[in-house]
């Protein structure tokens, strides 16, 4: 029998709320067996690039990373949320260990090809180094990982942190039994989208197609819920949406949205 | 017979400027055995917390470090210089991590205790995690080390390299053959503090104390011999101390002063 992991994307609505991220690690600390967390970045790169007023161009709500734009992100990400959520997690005595993409060349990937837009300095993921990964994790490490990755030639990439959590437990399934939690603003995957309480809690592939067929889900959840199942369809055991100030009742499924 | 660990600590000088650092990095990743590089911070924290308008306090040298400038110290050391020097030795084939104290619980430290100055959050170091640092050398990883630690609390600390370095190399000298390279803007020690080709390529602690008594050496240069010989006595095999733009010659010994 495979070992259990926990892998946890934490989003901007925790990251920005002391109180509430404090809190999600407090749980997340108790969770039994190995455990990766992978967190965005807030609204703290944008109030630094205000304050340092690098103009941040968005094109389809997407972030243009440009060289300073860069060095802010890698800094705010890797440095600053990064070294806070490890010490905090040491701390509570759950070791922990803060990586990017470029540490022990974990996540390699390729500045990002578009035909019309220039991203910047964004990165579309490659390859996860699973050894790498595996090693930490059987020496009991928590890895907390910010969303920077690196391409062959040295150059740092801003990455989304919901592919890097897709990708880490896609690429870890052949080794552990991976749970792949979402945590986000909502309760989890809503009948009525007006209604908190319209949760779904269990969803599996053809009851997703018939509500989808019937235009019962939220445009917004496609495509997040298209990913979770090709992280099903690759080998990931679960996969969960939910409310991360919940973790607990998420990961016993009384709450969120739980695909498998 | 135990395995070589070089341990280099590279200063402003050179982390300041990307041609020197790259040349550096590139002989550094040509060294073989077990490899750590402790790096600080150069001019671009101060150069940040102007862009913020962060006032800087400084008490005799030295940078007091209230909330606003441990934050920038962290993004900065921890974030943009350590994943820029990582991503880089990656691409030079070089395996390697970039770490705080707080990762893996690496380095314990605890806030200084000054009867009449208030620091702020800098860190002084009470531990070095032997099998944490020995675990990532002996999976082939070069390890990346930015000056920041962290306390029992969780706490963020902003901490001294040179005294990362040194006690870093201490603790790991009960496992490791180990050999530390201070890097720093003279070729070496001198006999002559106006003559830079004056230095003294060989010194021990009998020489040391002899040309202490004739005040025949820099008062400057006296804390930092005083702890290289302090890292012998502790099991360091040799320290050396040298300009990191000949990082080669330094080892070799045909450069710098050597301290055994």
């Amino acid at each position: 029998m495979k070992q259990s992991l926990t892998i946890i994307k934490v989003g901007g609505n925790i990251i920005d709320n002391d109180v509430k991220l404090k809190q999600l690690l407090t749980t997340f600390a108790n969770i039994q067996g190995s455990k990766i967390l992978v967190h965005g970045g807030g609204k703290l790169a944008t109030q630094m690039a205000n304050d340092m007023q690098i103009p941040q161009q968005m094109i389809d709500g997407r972030r243009i990373t440009d060289e300073p734009t860069l060095k802010i992100v890698t800094m705010v990400y890797a440095g600053w949320i990064n070294k806070n959520i490890v010490a905090t997690l040491n701390a509570l005595k759950n070791p922990a260990i803060g990586i990017t993409g470029a540490d022990g060349y974990s996540i390699l990937a390729h500045k990002r090809i578009h035909p019309q837009i220039d991203y910047g300095f964004v990165g579309d993921i490659d390859q996860v180094n699973t050894t790498f990964f595996s090693q930490l994790l059987l020496q009991n490490q928590t890895i907390v990982v910010a969303p920077i990755t690196q391409d062959k030639n040295g150059q740092l990439l801003n990455t989304n942190a919901d592919t890097i959590a897709q990708e880490i437990a896609k690429a870890l399934s052949s080794i552990f039994d991976v749970s792949l939690i979402y945590s986000f603003e909502k309760k989890g995957v809503l009948r009525d989208v007006h209604d908190e309480n319209s949760v779904i809690n269990m969803l599996d592939s053809s009851t997703y197609q018939s509500l989808k067929n019937e235009n019962l889900i939220f445009a917004g959840m496609i495509p997040k819920l298209d990913n979770a199942f090709a992280a099903i369809a690759a080998g990931v055991k679960r996969v969960i949406i939910g409310d991360g100030t919940s973790l607990e009742a998420l990961i016993e499924g009384t709450a969120g949205t739980t695909i498998a």
